[in-house]
């Protein structure tokens, strides 16, 4: 197999980009103070809410994510208040990280990477720390591509706590269900380069009455992030200058996830995924993740594979991005992402480079659970 | 005069992007952790030198300019800290309260809106406040469109105390001369959507060595601004995910600013600056600013006219955008920007609509001096 011309980004974010999204991109810019760009960003805001299934309100950051991580924190959260950390992961570990560094007192509630929680164990924890003021977790942990029971979490903690709970969905929204309002989700967290399908850039955060309520209160001093002066511009515009060619991009998307309709969204991805595990599983590798992801696929490497040496070639020979494992997983898994303008070739071409890099043989049947028939609904983003 | 099809931005921020600028927005997404796209980033590290003229280093964060201009204030100051800060317009005054939001202790060297700094008044005012941690100007105050003696407040600032030297160069760099090592500036703020002729996300911050040593030294809680642990990835990568399209984009603004030279850049600005001025005192008109700047010019208003009227108007029926006056300024004012891609026939159009819009005649020898041959060096961001 020779090296394709075709670059293949098949990463948890960024994402390729579609066609008509890339084409807005390079429309001329518009000034972020004139009613054409203005009407652009309120359709933004207005769709963004039904992405986020809530009828509250949903800010919009220049930054990536982790600038919307720190938002929630450092609104959320004062010096000495208690806060519970799902940390199942890298991100776990940053956001637990970053309330540290603003003082509250973080519990964290520790999982091994990959592990399903337990919930009897979680609703024990939370019992003994009903003085919580935040339970904090990621719907997917993007490091071990984990997903953890929002819904579940969230009503185990209104149940024992007084807490908000706050959700980073930066690899989840868009893949997956994830109602904010229903599950009574009070802060969630999403970025712009994941399944919104966009350049890295833009963060998102979902903020439920109550928390608006105890982040107007809040002394914590912040100012770029302060979604208190945020909100004194919402919904006509951003506080500060917008970022003018991904609000319009950003329009472009929502109008295509308009067009074919959330359920769909969601199920390419879910397709993308179950493809994927279905295609590791046939070649005799396992899927890292005990409770795995709509959004990303961690698949295990056999013993002495040397994992970031094959993801090194899978780029440089064969014009494939996938993403390594991260600290503790290091060469031990790839992970793929189904977010994003990505089709059923690039799964096959993934597939036949890592048979290609194990010197794995073709299982018989394989090619047809990976065939056209199965992603009827892939097309629409081309 | 009919309204043009063509949309003109003659704003100081957000600008025209060039064409070619543009196309690179609308290349397939890198994803930040290839070696591609870090020979790009790399690229953008180093040229990014050449432009704040500095052997130290200059960071970008994904971010608003205000995000940069609060990553100098949580680096550089701890709470109980002095800070003088140079106020003489609505950036000014946006500095000042960040700084006193993280609990600085500021000193404000207030101006009249519009005035020059007076050299005298300000080393009484600084002899008075040795103990001060920063001092903090714009190098061209946007809401005025006025220039401070950067240079001159420098020198005088490493006289007479130990503070550091704070720039917001947002409206100024690659607008103007501003050397940042031969200044002795120590934190030089930029932002893409100005002389950088990029949509709006990135800022830039050039440090110090002198800085770098305080930053590394100081408590004061930050995370997603954190320079000290930005500091680790560079300059082979960002921290936090690279907002992948808009540094592609960088790299080749970068790359047109090699080919023209800084100096062909910053002329460009002048010429611009300096044919508004001149059409504006011909037609009559008052330039606001007693110290003028290169990169964007105010121009008064008759008495009676409504500023806000008169900018609405040139944009629902000329199809041209500039600014009107902020604050103090509403109605008051017109704000001409001299950034990104404009052309001779953005400001002859600019000046036929200001003199429908005013029901001004048109002087003689005015489209004269407006005319092409003063421009000899603006086509090649074509």
């Amino acid at each position: 197999m020779q090296k394709s011309s075709v670059y293949r980004l098949l990463a948890p974010g960024p994402v390729p980009i579609p066609k008509k999204v890339l084409e807005s991109l390079s429309e001329p810019a518009l000034h972020h103070r004139i009613p054409a760009f203005e009407q652009k960003l309120q359709y933004c805001f207005s769709k963004l809410k039904e992405v986020f299934e809530t009828k509250h309100k949903v800010l919009i950051h220049t930054s990536t994510g982790s600038g919307a991580m720190e938002s929630a924190i450092v609104n959320c959260l004062k010096p000495g208040d208690k806060g519970i950390f799902i940390v199942g992961g890298k991100f776990g570990e940053r956001w637990a990280q970053m309330a540290k560094t603003f003082g509250a007192q973080v519990v964290p509630f520790q999982l091994e990477w990959g592990e399903s929680l337990d919930l009897n164990a979680f609703e024990n924890f939370i019992k003994d720390h009903k003085d919580a003021k935040v339970v904090a977790t990621q719907a997917c942990e993007t490091s071990t591509a984990t997903l953890f029971p929002v819904e579940e979490i969230s009503r185990l903690t209104k149940q024992h706590t007084q807490a908000l709970v706050l959700v980073d969905a930066i690899t989840a929204m868009g893949c997956m269900d994830l109602p904010m309002d229903a599950w009574n989700l009070d802060v969630v967290v999403a970025g712009s380069q994941k399944a919104f399908m966009l350049p890295t850039g833009l963060s998102f955060v979902g903020i439920s009455e109550d928390a608006e309520k105890i982040v107007r209160a809040n002394p914590q001093p912040r100012y770029y992030f302060d979604w208190v002066k945020e909100l004194e511009s919402y919904p006509k515009t951003t506080r500060f200058s917008s970022p003018n060619s991904l609000i319009v991009a950003l329009s472009e998307v929502l109008r295509l996830f308009e067009e074919v309709g959330m359920d769909a969204v969601k199920t390419r991805c879910r397709i993308l995924a179950e493809t994927t595990r279905l295609g590791a599983e046939e070649l005799g590798l396992k899927v890292f993740s005990k409770n795995p992801s709509s959004s990303v696929t961690a698949i295990e490497l056999p013993e002495g594979v040397d994992g970031q040496k094959l993801r090194s070639w899978l780029e440089t020979e064969k014009n494939i991005t996938v993403m390594g494992g991260q600290d503790q997983l290091k060469g031990k898994v790839l992970r793929i992402g189904h977010m994003g303008a990505i089709y059923n070739d690039d799964l096959l071409a993934f597939f036949d480079a890592l048979m290609e890099g194990l010197n794995l043989p073709e299982p018989m049947e394989f090619k047809h659970h990976l065939s056209k028939s199965l992603f009827p609904s892939l097309e629409y983003f081309a």
